[in-house]
């Protein structure tokens, strides 16, 4: 299949930021959650649905994750979901979101390795992200640790391209980190990556683009992007940054 | 707080695996998770809520999985759910699985690091069980690299150990390793370890006890136990083989 590429509009909704014109429930999350893929819908070419915040208001979170998901219609949708337990676990969380929720993609985290990832794996026609180095600062504890002259993240990448597989593979490769992204891409120019953490977390976006020199990638922007402005004119401001991205993305130089 | 130690069900309900006295639906599955508990709470310490076998039947399924912990009432629970994202994604699992579930401990992958553990951490009252060495094949591929001279796995116990925190740690050794559980347990003798895979994963019930001499854990046994008998009697076997595991777990050597 080939990547899909470009803008990703990550959808971390969260009733306490919502801006002026929404009301701080879950129906106020399922409206804006829905208003922003209509202004996006022009420039994204991928939506990351973050389950975390859906699942914390229980019930009518759930409610709005479906409805959400549904408003994206055939538009590409990305579970990320971080998931990952032993063999029969795992194939039920691919049930869950490759099935229920009806998404394309999910993340999953390699720490308990093949069997772990193998039942997302094995879904036709779906893509899975596998955790590598992502944007956070935490990503120092483990993920940079040198294993025979090697960091765990580069580590993952290359023992997970050998796993057997029928889904297509891809990587979580966090923005913060433009040189390692460099380098990452030079080893493996070919292999799908999806690069959160432009914007609120700080990632530097020309740098970050002219890291990934070209490669597949799709590029995650969430709270700078959805809480760009808070006031009645919040969705006209969010389709002009999507915009911004967009450009940036496709036409800044590599 | 008191750790809490014994025996562990592991509630992993599954459709397809419903003894012949339930029907094969979401309410079928709810019958038998309440049944189950009843059958063993004079014997079980905590019951372990595994959130994908809900998450796997979308709506009604978790239904069946609020209804499940509300049945467990006061007994303590742990939520099996994986889960670890960057920090504000992380406090939204925190809020989904301690406040909307209303759990009393959660197990979390180490991957992303501290702060991305570090929002279950923040939970009062709470317990949080970090991966460590888990009980399936797949561990091998990271868990158990060598870093500067050391299991990961281990850095990962030492690792979370220093980090701030107000709820409780524990880790997550599997009974798989009886010779590793009894290294670590020597090296970390007052720490609480969740050990699962009693049973149908093919840990030794008598080395695994052994090795872990006497230090707080508890022991989880899931599929080996519900699934023990498919006939009108599974009730009754669940009961008495929740009860053999309870002696084992009191009265073996260690």
């Amino acid at each position: 299949m080939i990547p899909v590429t470009g803008l990703c509009v990550g959808l971390d909704l969260d009733i306490a930021k919502l801006p002026a014109p929404y009301q701080k429930k879950a129906d106020g999350l399922m409206a804006f959650g829905c208003d922003v893929i209509d202004a996006t819908r022009h420039v994204a070419s991928c939506y990351k649905i973050n389950l975390a915040f859906f699942e914390q208001y229980g019930r009518p979170g759930l409610e709005a994750l479906y409805a959400i998901r549904e408003h994206c219609g055939q538009r590409y949708v990305i579970a990320d979901a971080k998931r990952g337990d032993i063999g029969n676990t795992s194939a039920a969380y691919a049930r869950a979101v490759f099935e229920d929720l009806n998404a394309d993609a999910i993340t999953v985290s390699p720490y308990m390795g093949s069997d772990s990832v193998g039942p997302f794996l094995e879904a036709a026609g779906k893509m899975v992200y596998v955790l590598a180095l992502t944007s956070n600062p935490g990503s120092a504890d483990f993920q940079r640790m040198i294993v025979d002259g090697v960091p765990l993240f580069e580590r993952v990448i290359s023992t997970a391209l050998s796993w057997p597989r029928i889904a297509d593979i891809g990587f979580v490769v966090g923005a913060t980190n433009p040189e390692e992204l460099s380098v990452l891409r030079k080893a493996f120019p070919d292999v799908p990556f999806l690069i959160p953490g432009l914007g609120s977390q700080g990632g530097n976006e020309l740098a970050t683009v002219a890291a990934n020199a070209n490669g597949p990638a799709v590029f995650n922007a969430s709270r700078g992007l959805l809480y760009c402005d808070l006031t009645e004119t919040c969705i006209q401001s969010i389709r002009a940054e999507a915009e911004r991205l967009h450009d940036v993305l496709t036409n800044s130089p590599k």
